[in-house]
């Protein structure tokens, strides 16, 4: 059986609704951030890179939420969650989820969760390389209704675990992100999500 | 016919060494960072996230290494530059790449290309994270003789870009870092790669 090591509302929440939505037979490990649990060897010896996501199949562990929502969309093509009849489909939506990844994840994680907090000029750049990375998201990569079109993919689960974070802090303003808040209001009445959220001890936001 | 924009010596070389390594027919278009290039209406058309690499596709664009990479492999089976039948050897690829990405490669840029450089503890600081990457590459996830084991994979080009980086910079000492020297040291005579460092205008390191 599958098996989820992941921490409550951080990134690995993609690949949690990832294995909900694929109607996946898994199991969840939590682990604690806050307590080092990343850190610990018996942790260690799972992903040696001391973060969450770690997924553990049959055949050895995967990282990375991006490789574990492709790996999850390949292993389960009935549920459609990408398209994996096509490698230029499936890499478009792998590019958009690099980009949250490798691009947004980082800015917005300087801007909220730097120790020491940021302060000053520091802090206010920060908070403008992240606004400007939801801002491209928001103008120019979601296409609608869903981020990569007409169907619902992994890149939206993965995309409303940062929308959650940026609404939590305060950072996206209907009137100006009304894309992106939309499409985290529709995400949060998803029954997979739903699910995701009580499993992880949430609330909508 | 594929076409890919690429910065000299930047992560693009890559998805560079990829195309090169799978025999692919395509052209190169370079963009010159330093100039801003990545930033003009006519790029930002191509990949509104303003960075190298991109790869035009008859099908439209694809971005992030991992992702062209993952792409080129697929679409060029003959060159068995990954495992392409295994959904789980392809992700374990994939999930090395991944960390590679959204991981070393922006600790490595804040210790190297931060803007204004670092300086003081700050620098000492990123010096310090950036060689905890490396380190874990050299000492936990680096399996040889090739970065995924028996065979060469696109894996194998996407770390040499950043060992280039870090033997440039002085970070690399052989003493300490022999499975990266040695590893860059076989890179660096493939006709591949010898290839695209011609093509690049640049030199062994």
């Amino acid at each position: 059986m599958l098996k989820l090591y992941y921490s409550p509302g951080a990134c690995a929440m993609a690949s949690h609704i990832a294995l909900e939505e694929a109607g996946a037979d898994y199991e969840t490990v939590r682990i604690d951030l806050k307590a080092g649990e990343q850190k610990t060897p018996e942790y260690l010896a799972i992903n040696p890179a001391g973060v969450t996501p770690a997924l553990v199949t049959d055949e050895g562990v995967l990282t990375e939420n991006l490789v574990i929502m492709g790996y999850v969309a390949q292993t389960h093509p009935e549920a459609k969650l990408a398209d994996n009849g096509s490698s230029f489909n499936f890499g478009r939506m792998q590019s958009f989820n690099g980009f949250l990844g490798a691009s947004l994840h980082p800015a917005v994680s300087r801007a909220l969760f730097a120790r020491p907090p940021l302060e000053g000029e520091a802090r206010a750049a920060a908070l403008e390389a992240a606004l400007a990375k939801y801002r491209l998201v928001e103008d120019a990569l979601f296409k609608g209704p869903w981020v990569m079109g007409d169907d619902y993919t992994m890149a939206d689960g993965y995309l409303s675990v940062f929308t959650r974070w940026g609404r939590q802090a305060g950072f996206l303003d209907p009137a100006r992100f009304p894309t992106l808040n939309d499409h985290l209001d529709r995400m949060q009445v998803r029954p997979a999500v739903q699910r995701v959220l009580a499993a992880e001890g949430l609330s909508a936001v």
